[in-house]
């Protein structure tokens, strides 16, 4: 057996932070701009979200919602209204005062004392104040109902510890805000929403995402229910990956979007909403990378095929461009997961090893490498990134399929390999979830002991609230842990409660979070 | 002849200002949201702007460049290190100085003092800044360029007198931004990008634009030369509707952008910006509108073609609904302008005139209404957008063709409609710019008398700068005009200055401005 040379100088299991953050920054992901907390997202990162954006915006426009844009800036007065709201976020928010610099006395610029704003402008943490303002003035009768908006937009929360595309002060999500008539209709929509977000993961990232209910200290600021996808990262923890709220009537009472019903009665609406960031970027590395960088799933990939043609500066490329030419000519027709395939010639100059690595650190899924032998003997050299390396000779497993076999096959191995990434991610987390603890003291032993990646725990609890509650937030922190989400396809609870002994009303995720 | 009754309540011709505003409203395109200076961008106002968005992306795209995201937040400091660049923006800035609130003695919020930037954090207004500080890290050699970035974002300037979509505090756009290795490769590439605004403007948006450079006080703030692309309003007015700027090395020695050239030589780069927003769809309305509110260009229509069954509520509906899917499923697979035909089948209930008055006002392009007898008669009963009325009668010019027909005929009907738009606009615009005016004399003819729509006028100039330039921006300010920009496409200079009687070095046009 050899030893295979991987690309990345750190792997998973020497430091799962530390290969996080080069798996970033080999692959060409995003960087540190400069600016606290804040990041540029790299064309590469960048490619992977607009994907992102483009199938997930589909489904939400599938789903009957229409897309619109709503100011960066939130009067303060405005976001006072809800309490429980402003006091969730008022502690990470930025704040603009002024209007207009002017010189200083030192020379520099400074805010201009006579441009202070009258009130103070907040930059949006999240939007559900000021689409309630614009709700209430939208609705007048149940005609008006449902009401289904969603907007792609950046906000900011002053995080004070940031993490690339998983914490950061800016980032980039989509927001759905939706108004009902009752209580049933929008808790239905709710869970509409959350199937939404599964399916995207799961199809579309080969992501596998457990959802449930979030526990009633866990839920977003002025919700009565929050609903979310939890994903399992290499390293067992928990990411949240996607939420999705039921906010009843109190950002209806608040902000006045009441409706006339059938019977002429001025009612309150029910609201919901929901939203999906760039951290799911974040979940892709954390999920397909692997020590030679970032595995892209197709259905997410900008580029699913990329084509190398090893350029040696003579008169012969001019003949090997053509052969490559041919080769993405007859890729670029075909259907992959129900798009055009998206294939790129890659004719910068450069050493074909040095840019097969390039490519092969970003995760672009098939590799397809040309030299002249190839095209003599009518073949393509073609390497798989779920199937990097050849375990007998330690080299990369190239396949030499002929030309125009190759472009028949490309796409069923485009499809095999989104299905086998969310398959190979699915049995991981299976096998990382300990099932049937019943008692506290084997949750000390799994997590309190050297176990590097000890995975999730599903448990039984009596779901309590108030002051019982904070006392098992502190047991579960002092073990680092804390409550995911009561998933909804878990069996009943048949138990008792692992932290009070009481009869257990549901069950419950336990594990260690981004 | 009829009297035709249109569906606003006000003219373009009795008052140009508050019929924008009318067709703003009534199309539901936008409003005001509160907050001082934003607007809220309504779902049919956004589904436009989402078609220009994808148009012109994809055109960008084909250009060379990739998509990126920077932080929305530019440090002081960073700002000015451009001098011209920061006085251009300082007095129209929104800063953020605070990044937490606390409870105020009045009980309401107030920025914490405790939790006050070191240094304030400008809401960027445009990013030449930020991106040069990474251009200035990921350029090493002459083989990183040129560098070819974009991004589509929100910016703010805060703008004392604000007007939807045409002047906001808060905007969307796109912001390019290349590095090159010399002056050549740089200005070549400013003038590729105001071509790529060109055909995205008129073979898009039907609006016909002319391209040409800005006056030099009339510059981007730290550019060399400012290009522009200008469209005529139907109030005689001219939209600047898209600028590339060719900055020099101005940002490039503010930033440290230099590369290695290939004698082994550290190189200042020279940089391009290139931005569209907004103020595309405010440009839209202005251009294609009509009495009966907005007419959109079928190629940034976000439905082409709206089918409105006439619903009774009654058993027959059934059966009306299954008639109007098979023609939604007809059209639905056609292409149009190189894209899938979009088409809506409206099922809500309502009146069928105040439905049809809803998609007219919005300026669905064709409508088509179908009602028991249509279907009996196996016809619909089709409308299109720019032929509303019939003139003998004063009566919707509705056309009747067969189910079948109807499907066949309507792509042509489309891009008719796309090519016949561009063209009215453009003959309308030809007939008012006046050529060959030579005295000063004529411009205070035509621009202050009562003339209520007087167009634009072409002129030769000398070009003068410095103070010579203030004297002529004054004289023009006289009579409420500007120059816009020196077409690329005229013809030679071969007379006096009108300004100065010099020799004239080009001719400029002269119009009042939006």
């Amino acid at each position: 057996m050899f030893k295979i040379r991987h690309a990345l100088s750190v792997t998973r299991e020497a430091d799962f932070a530390a290969w996080y953050q080069a798996v970033i920054a080999e692959a060409d992901l995003a960087e540190e701009s400069g600016v606290r907390g804040c990041m540029v997202i790299k064309p590469w990162g960048y490619g992977i979200w607009e994907r992102i954006q483009r199938l997930l915006d589909d489904r939400i426009k599938a789903a009957g919602h229409e897309n619109c844009y709503f100011p960066i800036f939130i009067p303060l007065a405005n976001f006072e209204r809800e309490a429980s709201h402003v006091d969730g976020f008022a502690k990470e928010m930025a704040v603009v005062t002024h209007h207009r610099l002017i010189a200083g006395e030192n020379g520099g610029l400074i805010p201009d004392p006579e441009a202070k704003l009258e009130e103070p402008l907040i930059v949006r943490p999240t939007s559900e104040t000021i689409f309630g303002d614009a709700m209430a003035r939208w609705i007048q009768s149940w005609r008006d109902l449902p009401l289904k908006l969603n907007q792609w937009a950046n906000v900011v929360r002053w995080e004070m510890r940031t993490r690339m595309f998983l914490r950061t002060s800016e980032f980039l999500w989509q927001e759905g805000h939706t108004a009902h008539a009752d209580e049933a209709e929008a808790k239905e929509h709710t869970l509409r929403m959350l199937e939404v977000y599964r399916a995207c993961a799961e199809e579309d990232l080969a992501l596998p995402v457990i959802a449930g209910e979030k526990p009633e200290h866990e839920r977003f600021p002025g919700a009565v229910e929050t609903w979310s996808i939890e994903a399992m990262m290499q390293d067992g923890k928990a990411l949240q990956a996607g939420t999705s709220h039921y906010l009843g009537t109190n950002f209806s009472e608040a902000a006045g979007i009441q409706y006339q019903d059938r019977e002429g009665q001025q009612t309150f609406c029910h609201t919901t909403s929901w939203g999906v960031s760039t951290r799911m970027v974040g979940g892709v590395i954390m999920t397909h990378g692997d020590d030679d960088g970032l595995r892209v799933p197709p259905a997410i990939a900008p580029h699913q095929v990329v084509i190398l043609p090893m350029l040696r500066d003579k008169p012969e490329d001019d003949a090997l461009l053509a052969y490559c030419e041919e080769l993405r000519a007859s890729l670029a027709g075909k259907s992959v997961l129900g798009e055009p395939l998206r294939v790129l010639l890659d004719k910068r100059h450069g050493k074909a090893a040095a840019k097969r690595w390039d490519w092969v650190r970003k995760g672009a899924p098939l590799i397809i490498e040309v030299g002249g032998r190839d095209m003599e003997n009518g073949v393509v050299s073609l390497l798989r990134r779920d199937g990097l390396w050849d375990a007998e000779s330690g080299k990369p497993a190239f396949q030499t399929p002929s030309k125009e076999s190759a472009a028949g096959e490309i796409p069923a191995m485009l499809e095999d390999m989104q299905r086998s990434m969310l398959g190979e991610a699915r049995d991981r987390r299976e096998a990382a979830i300990t099932r049937g603890v019943t008692e506290f003291s084997e949750l000390e032993r799994i997590y309190g002991g050297d176990a590097k990646h000890p995975g999730w725990t599903e448990v039984q609890w009596s779901k309590p609230t108030g002051e019982a509650l904070e006392k098992v937030v502190e047991r579960l922190k002092a073990l680092k842990l804390t409550a995911r989400n009561a998933p909804m396809d878990a069996e009943p609870a048949n138990g008792s409660c692992i932290f009070t002994g009481e009869p257990a009303v549901e069950r419950i995720l336990i594990a260690r979070a981004y």
